[in-house]
């Protein structure tokens, strides 16, 4: 394949439930404009589109570009979707069904737009300039509310027959468990997630003292990561006992997805891994080498992401760029 | 690609605990000449490096061919191994470490020798001759004594970092579960393999009757796939509760790898599967659909492997003949 003398510049949105980032992003990947607007999902699909198409145009203004300069963007959204088609078929915590996204942007902002999922955007961004580059298989997982996660096999994102792999958070790793919000039990994000995590500290908190009481600043159930991280650095008892729960089935999950993908490296991000940081991702490591064989964990790095908010609009950029 | 107008002939050899099977494969993928030997695993690796050996000969031989007319060769062996360089690193089956099995076997029948992953053939040979033709992505599930997977990911085969990928029978589904052959707790094989399931029954048939005790003719612990599939279908108690145990199991491990990886099909095999047959396919399928999100498992088709013995050997085959 013969390379271009000079790289265009390309965009990067990330669509998420609360904020909508965008980025241009230059041959070197390096982010010369950006802008972020607050999603307002509660206003509809309609207004929220809206929003995306400002905060491009923000975007562009920034870096003081027009969209005819932008050779392609890429837009990361909740799924299921179909990227072909570069429609969302559905998006709960967006309130979406069914929505042209990409047919939408490229109609009002005239430039060349593709669709993926929120978490690939993430994973690949991670992949390809963060804490998995170099690898070739590489597995990312995003503890926050709830766990998501992203596939690169063999170079590649994995999005498989129904475009939706990745979605490490609902491996069941405790068969009849607790009552998961996608209506299961015992999936992963189920323990482990912050939004589980939370919640099981409230009921445990009605018959035991908890630092968290005080550092939480609202109802346990709501606690935030970093209040919960907060919490445990002070060695509280049932902070401690939740937490080295959520590891455990982190552990169980992770081991079995090495013993199953045998990847190079997995990747540890999202808002509760970032308020615990390098520690806790030693301890999922240490947790998911009791569930692995040796021979298959075997060299296999566990690192924390690096890109922060970054991640999903960088991702996304390098999926705009490659696609040209 | 230009396609050779005169494909010439390969061989597919499948080394297995109990039996060695090697077959000449011809362009039209017919097996034109075969030969089984038992494995005789406890004489040790040269002992059976020698009948494999032997076993390749008698198959040119029923072919009526020489070791110049193979262009390649092709042997799935118990792992983990490493196949770039054709060594066994260990197969605990067998009692081998460090078997340089590809340079004995050149250097012996001097025919070209690739090494592969026994599962991994098995899997192939369903994706390319039997009942996962035609589709990218595929998850091949072996239920006999344990449990063996292999991935097929992007149409070709996935081994992954460690060369180790697919031990979805080393996938936790219940955390602090049986133990298991593996040393962890909990794992898939650990409650749905042929063995724990086996155990299982023997340990509740101290209380219980169940028509298994006539139909092993032996041990329970020992109880074999077809005397199980027996009491199963004359709808004995005991088997059919414990065997809905292990289909539910089976179905939050594959429901977790259809929401991790979107495969187009999952195929089921091994001693288990074929000798309780279509019913049972369709059962799994049925459990994983509990365990999967609809949108991850829609139009997924879940199907029984159809080359039975003949898997290892016809996809040994297809492995040389594609390293040509």
């Amino acid at each position: 394949m013969a390379r271009k003398a000079a790289q265009p510049l390309v965009a990067g949105i990330d669509l998420g439930g609360t904020n909508i980032q965008a980025a241009v992003v230059n041959p070197d990947n390096e982010i010369i404009g950006r802008a972020r607007k607050k999603t307002r999902a509660e206003r509809g699909a309609k207004e929220v589109t809206v929003r995306i198409i400002d905060c491009i145009k923000e975007c562009l203004a920034s870096a003081d570009v027009n969209a005819g300069d932008i050779a392609a963007l890429c837009i990361g959204a909740p799924g299921p979707l179909r990227p072909e088609e570069g429609i969302v078929i559905s998006a709960p915590n967006l309130g979406w069904r069914n929505v042209p996204l990409k047919s939408l942007l490229e109609s009002a902002v005239g430039i060349r737009t593709l669709l993926d999922n929120d978490v690939n955007i993430g994973t690949y961004g991670e992949f390809r300039l963060g804490a998995g580059r170099g690898v070739r298989d590489l597995v990312g997982i995003f503890v926050g509310t709830g766990i998501g996660g992203g596939l690169v096999i063999d170079g590649k994102l994995h999005r498989g027959f129904n475009h939706t792999a990745g979605e490490i958070g609902h491996l069941v790793v405790r068969m009849g468990g607790p009552k998961c919000g996608c209506g299961n039990r015992g999936c992963l994000e189920a323990i482990a997630g912050r939004a589980a995590i939370a919640r099981e500290l409230a009921s445990r908190a009605k018959k035991r003292k908890t630092l968290l009481t005080k550092l939480a600043k609202g109802p346990l159930e709501e606690a935030r990561s970093r209040a919960i991280a907060d919490a445990y650095n002070e060695k509280d008892d049932l902070v401690v006992e939740v937490l080295d729960e959520a590891v455990a089935a982190l552990g169980a999950a992770i081991g079995g997805v090495v013993n199953l993908l045998s990847p190079e490296a997995v990747i540890l991000g999202g808002g509760l891994t970032e308020a615990l940081g390098k520690p806790f991702v030693k301890q999922v490591a240490q947790a998911a080498a009791k569930n692995a064989f040796p021979q298959c964990i075997k060299n296999v790095r566990f690192a924390m992401a690096e890109l922060g908010d970054d991640a999903g609009v960088l991702g996304a950029a390098q999926l705009a760029r490659e696609a040209l």
